[in-house]
C-alpha cells in the first residue's frame, strides 16, 4: 500500500525568530501529532518539514469542520465535548493533577501484547498518542482537528513532535489493568512539553515514563511558528512543573553513515501505516527501527528505552532505509535484580541451574551490545539520502525463567 | 521478524469420528484461537494443520498455569475471574441475552481508525477477538489459556476457528462510541458458532455483523477432536439460538491458481505480526489479502464484506504469496443511497455537479468488479504451493463527497 510523496522542496523556518529551545539546539526534526482541523472535503496530506533536512512523522490528525454552524453527522457521532469535562466513563478518563492533568484506565488487549504476553513498544506508543488526544478532548478546547485548540485553528496551526523519549521498566500483560497520566508544561517560550507515566492499577508500582517535546507550526506555510498570545492564554493554565523525566543533559544522537552494522533497505510505507492525516504514523518508524535488530538479541533482551528524533516524513513510493548500530561498550551491568545476580554469580554464589542454562545469563557478560544507535532514512533518486529520525535504544537482558516477568 | 516453523508433516484426522459440519464440508481449515494452557516456561507454538492442506491462523493464545497452588505474579496482575462476573467496569463489559450474551462498549481509538477516519477492518476483527475473550473471561470458565474452559485445559483442547464472515455496513469513525454484541451457538454436535454486532451507541444503528465458526483440536496430536462432554456442559449453557448473518447456503470459495489477476509474493511475517501463541494472526492474513487489490480501488471503495476460510498456518521462514482476482459481472447495482443515485442518474434526474464530478459515481457504472476472491499460499521449496487460506471480499463505491459517512 501507498502513502502519499511529501514534496521535499517545502522547507521550514521560524517565521518570527522564535526561542526555539530544545528543538532548535538539536536542528529541530519534527512530527505532526495534533493536526489542526480542515474543511471538507477530506484534507490533502500535510507536508511538515524541518529546518536542515525536512521533517517528521504523524501521530495522526485532521477532522472536518463546520464553521456555518451546520452540525454534521460526523460532529454528532463524535460529540467532543465544548466544556471542560472532568470525567469520561467511556474512555475511563478522569481529570487530574488539580483540574489540569489527564488518566485513563486501560485494560491491555489481547493484540496489544507480543508473542511474550507483554505489551508491545508500539501499542505503549499508540496509548500515549491515545491519552494525549484525550486530555484535550476532557479539556473542552479541542476544535475537531487532532488535538488542535480553537485558537490554533483561528492561526492555522497543527502541533509538532520533535522528540520523544520513553522509559519501560515493566512491560504490562495481557489482561492487565493499568493507569496512564499524562500532563503537559511548558518547554521554552513556544513549545510544550507532554508527559506520560504508566502505573499498575492494582499495586501503583511505575510500568513506564516518556517525555516529549512539542512545537507549533503553520500548516500552509509549514514554518515554525511562535505560540500565539492567545493559544498561550489556552493552554498554559494546563501547564505544571512535574516531569517524568528529568532530563538537565539530554543526549545527543549521532547521525548513523552507511558503514552502519544493521541495514535494512527496503521498508515501505504500506497503506495500514497511515493515519488520519495521511502520514506515516510516528509508531511505524520505531518499528521500522527495530526490524534492523537481529532476532536473536530481540529474543534475549527487553526494549527499556528508546529516544527518537523526529526530522522528516517519508513520501509514498519513498524506499526507506533503516541502519542501527550497537554500541560497543562491553559489559554493562545491569540495574536491579539481574545486576545483584550478574554480582552474585562473580562472588560464586549458587544459582538456580535453570537460570544459568537457559537465561542466557552467562550470555550477558559476553561483549554483547546494551545499547543501539538507529536511523531512518529516505533512500532516494541519485541515491540521495534524506533523514527522517535518529534514534537511541537501551536493552536489558531477560530472564527465560521469568518469560512474563520482564523487569 | 520471525514466525516458527510448522512441521507440514502434521496431519490432522478426526480423532473420534464425528460430526464435522460446517467444517468438513469446506474441507476445514482451521485458525487457533484459544489455545489452552501450557505450564511454564514459555510454550512452544502449536502447529495447527488440517486433514488435507494443513491449518490455520492464530487470534493468539497460551498462559502458564499454576497446577500447585502457587498464585504468580502473573495470576495475580491478570486476575482472571474464577466465577461467573455479570459487569466488568474496566472492560465496560456487561452480560445479557438472559445471562449467557456479552456487550462490550468501545471508544474508537485515534490509532484504530485509517487515514479516512474510519475504523479499519483489521481493527473491527480485533474487536472480534478482544470481545470473544473477554466473554469467556466475563463467564468464569476461562483456564488461564486463550478462551480455553477448565474442561477443555484437562483435555488438551484449543479452539479453532475453520470460517469468518463479516458484513460491515457502517465503519465506526475515530471517537465514536460503539456497543460489541458477542454469543455462542451451536454448530453440529462438535462445533461451536460465535456471532458479533456492532452497533452505534447514540443511535442503536447496526454498523457490523459477523459470525465463525469453530472446532476443538488436541493441541498435542493436532487432530480436530470431539467435545468431550464435559466441554459441552460447560458452554452448552452458553449457547443461543440467534444468529446475526444467517448462511443457509455459505458460498464455497474457489481456490485460485497461478493465473490470478494480483499476485503480491514477498510478504513475509514479521514479528510483530505474532500473537501470544507465537502464530501469525489471523488479522495479518486479511491484510495480506488487501495488499494486492490496487490501491486506485481501494481508494474509491469500501470493504463491505469478507468470508474467510482457514486452511493452514505459515512457517517462520516462509514466503507468503496472496493472490486475488475480481471477478467480472460488469455493474453491480449497490445498495442504499448510493443504488438510489445510481437509478436517479439513469433516469436523468439532476444530481449535485460535485458528486457526479468528484466521487467517481460514473466510474461505477464502469465494468469496476466488486468482488474479489482471495488466496493466501506457501511459496514453498521446490515451487510447492501450501494454501494458508482462502477468501472473498464484496466491495461497495465511495461517495467522495462524504468521505467519513462511508456507509
Amino acid at each position: 500500500m501507498a502513502c502519499f510523496s511529501c514534496p521535499a522542496s517545502y522547507s521550514i523556518r521560524c517565521s518570527a525568530g522564535g526561542d526555539w529551545t530544545d528543538p532548535n539546539k538539536q536542528k529541530l526534526g519534527s512530527a505532526n501529532i495534533n493536526g489542526a482541523a480542515s474543511s471538507r472535503p477530506m484534507t490533502k496530506p500535510d507536508a511538515v518539514l524541518s529546518q536542515t533536512s525536512g521533517v517528521s512523522a504523524t501521530f495522526t490528525s485532521v477532522a472536518p469542520v463546520s464553521e456555518n454552524g451546520y452540525i454534521s453527522e460526523e460532529q454528532v457521532r463524535q460529540n467532543i465535548p465544548t466544556k471542560k469535562q472532568f470525567v469520561d466513563s467511556h474512555r475511563q478518563g478522569v481529570i487530574i493533577e488539580g483540574g489540569v492533568g489527564y488518566r485513563q484506565t486501560v485494560v491491555i488487549r489481547s493484540y496489544e501484547v507480543g508473542p511474550d504476553k507483554t505489551t508491545t513498544i508500539e501499542s505503549i506508543l499508540n496509548f500515549f498518542q491515545e491519552t494525549a488526544l484525550n486530555h484535550v478532548w476532557m479539556s473542552g478546547l479541542l476544535s475537531n482537528g487532532f488535538g488542535a485548540t480553537h485558537g490554533m485553528m483561528r492561526n492555522n496551526l497543527i502541533w509538532v513532535v520533535s522528540r520523544m523519549h520513553v522509559q519501560v521498566d515493566r512491560y504490562p500483560i495481557w489482561g492487565e489493568i493499568i493507569e496512564i497520566d499524562t500532563w503537559v508544561g511548558a518547554s521554552g517560550k513556544n513549545g510544550m512539553r507532554r508527559d506520560w507515566l504508566i502505573r499498575s492499577q492494582a499495586t501503583g508500582v511505575v510500568f513506564a515514563r516518556a517525555t516529549s517535546t512539542w512545537v507549533m507550526m503553520n500548516k500552509k506555510t509549514r514554518r515554525l511558528s511562535k505560540m500565539p498570545e492567545e493559544v498561550m492564554a489556552e493552554i498554559s493554565p494546563w501547564f505544571i512543573e512535574k516531569q517524568a523525566i528529568k532530563e538537565d543533559n539530554p543526549e545527543k544522537i549521532l547521525k548513523l553513515d552507511c558503514k552502519a552494522t544493521y541495514v535494512n533497505s527496503d521498508s515501505k510505507p504500506k497503506r495500514s501505516d497511515l493515519d488520519m492525516n495521511q502520514h506515516v504514523n510516528n509508531v511505524k518508524y520505531v518499528g521500522w527501527m527495530l526490524e534492523t535488530i537481529p532476532d536473536s538479541f530481540l529474543e534475549s533482551h527487553l526494549l527499556s528505552s528508546i529516544i527518537l528524533e523526529y526530522r522528516r516524513e517519508c513520501g509514498s513510493s519513498d524506499i526507506v532505509q533503516s541502519l542501527s548500530e550497537p554500541d560497543d561498550e562491553g559489559i554493562i551491568l545491569q540495574e536491579g535484580i539481574e545486576c545483584d545476580s550478574h554480582i552474585n554469580f562473580l562472588n560464586g554464589l549458587s544459582l538456580a541451574s535453570e537460570i544459568l542454562e537457559g537465561s542466557g545469563l552467562l550470555g550477558s557478560f559476553s561483549k554483547a551490545p546494551l545499547r543501539f544507535t538507529h536511523l531512518l532514512q529516505i533512500d532516494g533518486r541519485d541515491s540521495r539520502k534524506e533523514e527522517i529520525a535518529r534514534g537511541r535504544t537501551t536493552w536489558k537482558k531477560k530472564f527465560s525463567s521469568m518469560p512474563f516477568s520482564p523487569s
